[in-house]
């Protein structure tokens, strides 16, 4: 990631910085419903944080596009950009507003919870407890997508949040790993996480 | 769903209405992202279709919130249904204007088509071939999501789409499919649908 807090104009990659707003978006809402389900305020601050890096993302962007477009032509192709653009932006604040509800003094309406349910049985957070099969694997070895079908979304190290980890990122114990995917995907990882099952046979 | 055309205030259950906009608002992005991948005027056109109904369902939903409203403290526990509705209101409108893309005489620049790669690898269409085990199953007698980790989120059947399917649909030869879900798992359905695999069986 590149560091972009003095906003100056430098030329970008349209795709790369399209890529990354789009990725971010996506993974910003499930950290907000996240940080709604677990209640966990670091995370909430986590998504507001990312809120003002797609900020700056798109400013970014959006000057490029303008310098890209050389006639109407260009234009016109520029424009689908654009909207894209538009759209991440729009999904990264309905996630800012729904992680600041995390923020705000009072208590979360039980309506929330219940409208919520859908999400709970895809996203989890848990541990990993001493003897895990996880413990100092790096995340690109264990090939969870393929074995099992879930990601590892953030992982919480002592005060520090590690939000989308790259596959050379090594899981270490007392880790909080912040998980999305198929149901049966994830009690199964919960369960290697705990060390209560050592292994990722499928065959159960 | 409940007929909501004519838009006239009838008290609705702020649960199951915010509910109903979560999912939809959910289900919209992934189908607006399915309509570009797959460059579908239809499915861009349910998208439209749902975004109005998000709005109507979203000025139902104030409207039993303000009334529901006596007293201050009710007033801060409401205030946060407000805000997820809002959100779920923003998303799908960020789902309608990516649809639109397709709606578009122009051509969709190859820089959009690269950012959503990662959208890609968890978003299918196939069509139900002679022969396939899914022919006249109930999709909640699959237990695909179990099963191997996909969801059915959208079935179009000759000129009709049904959006977010219940379990009590019935999938039928001719059929195409909208999945999301684990790579393995959608290729695996891939295959289900298609007659070359007659099995679940995830020991592979």
């Amino acid at each position: 990631l590149h560091n972009l807090e003095k906003i100056e104009y430098k030329p970008v990659s349209v795709k790369e910085v399209l890529t990354e707003m789009k990725d971010l978006s996506e993974i910003m809402l499930d950290l907000a419903y996240s940080a709604v389900l677990f209640h966990s305020v670091e995370l909430a601050e986590e998504v507001l944080e990312l809120e003002e890096r797609i900020d700056t993302l798109s400013y970014l962007l959006d000057m490029s596009i303008m310098l890209a477009a050389r006639d109407a032509e260009d234009a016109e192709a520029l424009a689908g950009i654009a909207t894209v653009a538009a759209a991440t932006n729009e999904i990264s604040d309905a996630a800012a507003d729904i992680a600041s509800l995390v923020l705000q003094e009072i208590g979360l309406h039980s309506v929330i919870r219940e409208a919520f349910q859908k999400i709970e049985e895809r996203l989890m957070r848990t541990e990993i407890k001493s003897g895990s099969l996880l413990d100092r694997k790096k995340i690109g070895e264990l090939e969870l997508a393929a074995n099992i079908g879930v990601d590892i979304i953030a992982i919480r190290r002592g005060k520090e949040w590690i939000i989308d980890p790259e596959l050379k990122e090594e899981i270490m114990e007392g880790d909080f790993l912040i998980v999305r995917g198929a149901p049966l995907g994830i009690q199964k990882l919960r369960d290697i996480a705990s060390g209560k099952t050592r292994t990722f046979d499928r065959g159960d």
